[in-house]
């Protein structure tokens, strides 16, 4: 994993290399670090899907597009995204987070993810971060559909279950990392009469069951 | 005051004018409202924020950018800026509302100037939306510069009684909701000898205590 890669798979390359280097720089490593890319990455994350929901739901009430977007725009999808992207591999960690294994935590991998919005904002401007933000994002969007729209996965998936009179799923914790504040859990999902076993990653138990829940809904849509 | 007058002022002429229609219908006028406008207009207003106090302050730590945005893109300033554009004069209301002056109250002409800039952003893209933005804010981003960058609303309260010579506020944790991981703490902030009282929320004690303090200073401020 380097960094040509990773400009490939968002599709931007970088006139100003610094400003990837400072993107993928946690606060940890460097006085250049990332947290004012953050910021801006924030926002034009927010504002690239909001003139997305805008435009493909016409009709959605103002409400619904808002509560689509929080669905969207959270630190757990920015951070499945910088685990697509293997942004783990490219942080510039100092060496206390790096030994507690800060590479891989949520948190700071969602803000990484931010900061790479940031900083092609920054490096290209508004239509070259739109580009890169859909890329990644549509995807998800498209997941989120009308149907999800205000129901998470563990009352889609529970709904489904009982439609078919079949048991409710257990939640299990199998694993918990990190310090008390900046916790990862791990999640099992247990469909048993369907033998379907899902596993969840999140910075909240509540999430990885989210999670966890949303892989088995998914499984079980691609197997009917 | 007319729809021609307000585009010469805010230095944008809509191609699209049903765009501009909508952005001053509330809803109490009719089921083609604003609402959604507001939903996109609140974004670009955040985002273009963003970017130019992230240019003028190069040094600014992220905190700070965040403190002096949340305190440009709020409900107060969009409400001068309306009255400054007569707003209240071209907003299409319902007759309850028009009956209950609806065409001055903060909170409508707040979210109309929102929507405005929603309809920028679709009728002519990022830049013009921009432009019209800076146009309008600029004025108040070199005002808010000096008064509050680096000061929080603790601080800011603090010397405002201690410069009237009375004792400071106590802050107190009054609930608290939600898992370790996710809580939400409610604080009062106490100023016994003005007999003011107020409260804040937020995902963190000192948050929380901050709001709380920002709604005593204003308060005192709009009393004042």
């Amino acid at each position: 994993m380097n960094r040509d890669v990773l400009c490939n798979q968002i599709g931007h390359v970088f006139t100003q290399s610094q400003l990837l280097q400072r993107a993928l720089t946690h606060r940890s490593y460097s006085a250049e670090h990332n947290e004012r890319l953050e910021f801006l990455g924030d926002s034009i994350l927010n504002c690239v899907v909001a003139k997305y929901l805008y435009g493909i739901y016409p009709d959605l009430p103002e409400g619904d597009l808002s509560r689509l977007r929080s669905n969207l725009v959270n630190q757990q999808t920015l951070f499945i995204l910088a685990q697509q992207l293997r942004l783990g591999e490219l942080l510039l960690l100092g060496e206390g987070e790096r030994k507690s294994a800060g590479f891989r935590r949520p948190s700071i991998l969602a803000d990484t993810m931010e900061a790479l919005f940031g900083a092609v904002f920054i490096d290209a401007g508004f239509a070259a971060a739109e580009q890169v933000v859909l890329r990644l994002y549509v995807p998800f969007i498209a997941q989120a559909d009308a149907q999800t729209l205000g129901k998470d996965f563990k009352t889609l998936l529970q709904e489904y279950l009982q439609g078919k009179r079949l048991a409710l799923p257990k939640y299990i914790v199998i694993a918990t990392q990190g310090e008390a504040h900046a916790q990862l859990f791990k999640v099992e999902c247990q469909i048993e009469q369907l033998k379907l076993f899902t596993c969840g990653e999140g910075s909240s138990r509540r999430t990885a069951e989210q999670v966890a829940a949303e892989a088995a809904y998914r499984k079980i849509e691609s197997q009917s």
